[in-house]
């Protein structure tokens, strides 16, 4: 089956995973980001790229965050941004999914931004405007159930490349909820494209999937040793649902063993950069002092994040 | 009385209801947006007819499908759109419709796009600023209680002209819940108006308003007779709070009698169209393989929606 | 203690409250909303000064008629304006509120208009950035607890001068809940600024605070005597909370008492004008004779509110 986020010349037209994606897309897609990062020093932060193009943010699980993300991203490419709440729109009201895409079609959408609590929501989307010939089109997934959430992986990347140049040399590792995380799914995929030299999943039995190995995946449950001259940590957020006693016995309990404090990071290598997708349960997952410290790059991560939805957009619209 | 629409010239200076304007302000409305369907094919799909003006969406009922093709339209022409989300503003604080009305006008309103409950509410605004002065300030209906869909109806009335040309031949069927529908108010009005040859009204006593007959409309509760030799068929959305007994035994019960099947659309000429307002209830008062089927104009009129309600904003604005 | 709103050239860098700016900056403001009023004339309501600037409302506390008027006069301005919804938002997943704002910042925002029902709450936020290094990045107060709502005293000083030239020679009424009152606090700093000749409190003992007149304002309890010989007449909506027998004994007794009824109003000089910030309780605090009525300039103020915080948001961003 070809894979459905490239079209028949191999270009990218949806982004539903890093799955399947060739190395040249991921790297395409990180220079087009590079080449918007100093526009947030103009004096205008625009560019015309998506002048008169309709974005529609589809937040069928609610993320303001990551929507901001998003809306930010499509109004400096000057797109318009519609915003849809859709708990509150006409699927509430009997249309299935699939008739509200049509409607919107019809309105001459040109990009659905796409957050949904069900994995392969954004598949299903795409699959139909395939179906329905609207071939200009496009699909951004922002994160489906526990499937993927491709931008932030993308964004993950550029951080990594901008501290660390190359992929090759390195050693990763992510840490916590690993089995609910989409946000590690689509790091492991993109580390693995991208040929990082090992990649280690940190975390306790019950919070980390089965499958690890077979993704070529290093597993460990004790920091001490999983921390072992990495050059890379990825934190990961820990759900508050998780914390109550179902799959781990609490929070302080979790701090005490995965919580990021300066003693387990002295682990790493000296130069090691700490990052986490966000928003962070300080004391829970990470001590403040790392969070705060001078390996965190948390913050450039939110700034990569909006240059690399900008190429994400771009590339999509046949713009860059 | 004068229609609180025109202006001493005549010229519409709000859209409150098809009642009363004459055939000649309909056909200028839809032949302006004829002009503006083009512009969806454009690479940018903008015009600056309304740039600088401020458009308020005051939805004090929620539809966010309607408030969206507003804001579509309307971002369109280049003005800006501010979403009121009046539950939860101060009319909720006590003060009252007017009142936050007056205060919109101070901020230099241009436009208000009105959705309300209460049949009425768009022609209480539209007096208030006439006694105030206001006759740059213009009040669009968007959905007041049973009373009129202004809007809705016109882009009825585009469908119907794109696909059939005139109206002088024309026997239209309109089927479903006709008492509570301003939908079907604003149809059957604009149809008059436009010269269509036979209207006829399709649905179940309980469902029907009495005062038809003098509206010049044919009634059939028998959709075996009421589709004969029909050549466009309006299906109307039945509500969900119908549906629990009151006026009606069940849905499916009303699907074996009512719902649009091809076995019953058969009836009709075999180029009949079938339209829609959306959003359908599949399997109750449409089945899925007409919704989906070739003879369904549904989300054409969506497509036109939006170029009819930039013609409706442009002309109100003096624009066209 | 420095003031934290002006940086070392003494140039307005954050509006945070009308306590301790000098004279000088007041009136640069006033006579900079001035220069904007001619633009709600104009065909094109719209000014590039803040053209590609990101502008973030962030309202902790629900007011959708004052988000309104900054999101009007950020769009005027050309910003783009970014809605964030934070009881929604990652606050709610347990993320400080200065991770928040780190976040947003790391997204390049340009300024943030900060709704708190926390006093200080924008002071936070300002001295934090500063703290991180963001002089470029500006706080604009729209209301915090019950401390300050700057611009709402900066629109009533416009007012005040718009209609009676020059502070020296004024005796200037507020009236109601006093010590609830954000907007009564910062309209004594500016009068008491700008030089008004007598500033009066009026209301119950109950509604006013302890140290009026440490502030240099005459207290009165009486509307007969506190009335008499005023020029500016600033009425306070009484918050519905109050009136349910706590602090007053009920609604209906609150308006025999400090309610402004014609025959109230003709204590005041003949020219007086009666000032409200909004939304009205007709028929509790102001009888809708006198808030309809010739000497009322409500709804002036609610025009020159626009222009007043185009002013602000120009001028933090060095644009005049």
């Amino acid at each position: 089956m070809p894979n459905p986020q490239l079209n028949a010349k191999g270009e990218l037209t949806h982004l539903l995973a890093i799955d399947g994606l060739p190395r040249e897309v991921l790297t395409h897609i990180l220079d087009t980001a590079a080449s918007f990062l100093g526009l947030a020093d103009r004096e205008v932060k625009k560019v015309p790229l998506l002048r008169g193009k309709s974005v529609f943010n589809l937040f069928f699980e609610n993320s303001t965050r990551t929507r901001t993300t998003f809306e930010i991203a499509a109004k400096r490419l000057s797109a318009d941004v519609i915003n849809l709440d859709i708990t509150r729109s006409s699927t509430a009201k009997g249309e299935t999914l699939l008739d509200t895409i049509d409607n919107l079609c019809a309105m001459h959408a040109d990009m659905f931004v796409v957050r949904h609590a069900a994995s392969g929501a954004p598949y299903l989307i795409a699959e139909h405007l395939r179906r329905m010939g609207h071939d200009d089109i496009h699909v951004v997934n922002a994160g489906d159930g526990r499937h993927a959430h491709p931008t932030q992986g993308l964004l993950d990347m550029y951080t990594i490349r901008h501290f660390k140049r190359n992929f090759e040399s390195l050693t990763v590792a992510i840490i916590g909820d690993i089995l609910h995380s989409r946000v590690a799914r689509s790091d492991i995929c993109a580390l693995t494209t991208l040929g990082a030299k090992e990649v280690r999943a940190i975390g306790p039995e019950t919070l980390l999937p089965a499958n690890l190995a077979s993704m070529g995946v290093k597993v460990y449950h004790d920091m001490e040793k999983g921390l072992r001259d990495c050059d890379v940590i990825i934190m990961l957020r820990l759900q508050n649902e998780r914390m109550n006693g179902a799959l781990l016995p609490s929070a302080s309990e979790y701090f005490r063993h995965y919580g990021l404090t300066p003693g387990k990071l002295a682990l790493a290598k000296p130069e090691a950069i700490v990052m986490h997708p966000g928003p962070m349960n300080r004391g829970v997952e990470i001590d403040s002092a790392v969070a705060d410290g001078a390996q965190a790059v948390i913050l450039d991560q939110v700034a990569f994040g909006i240059a690399v939805r900008m190429a994400v957009m771009s590339i999509l619209n046949g713009k860059k």
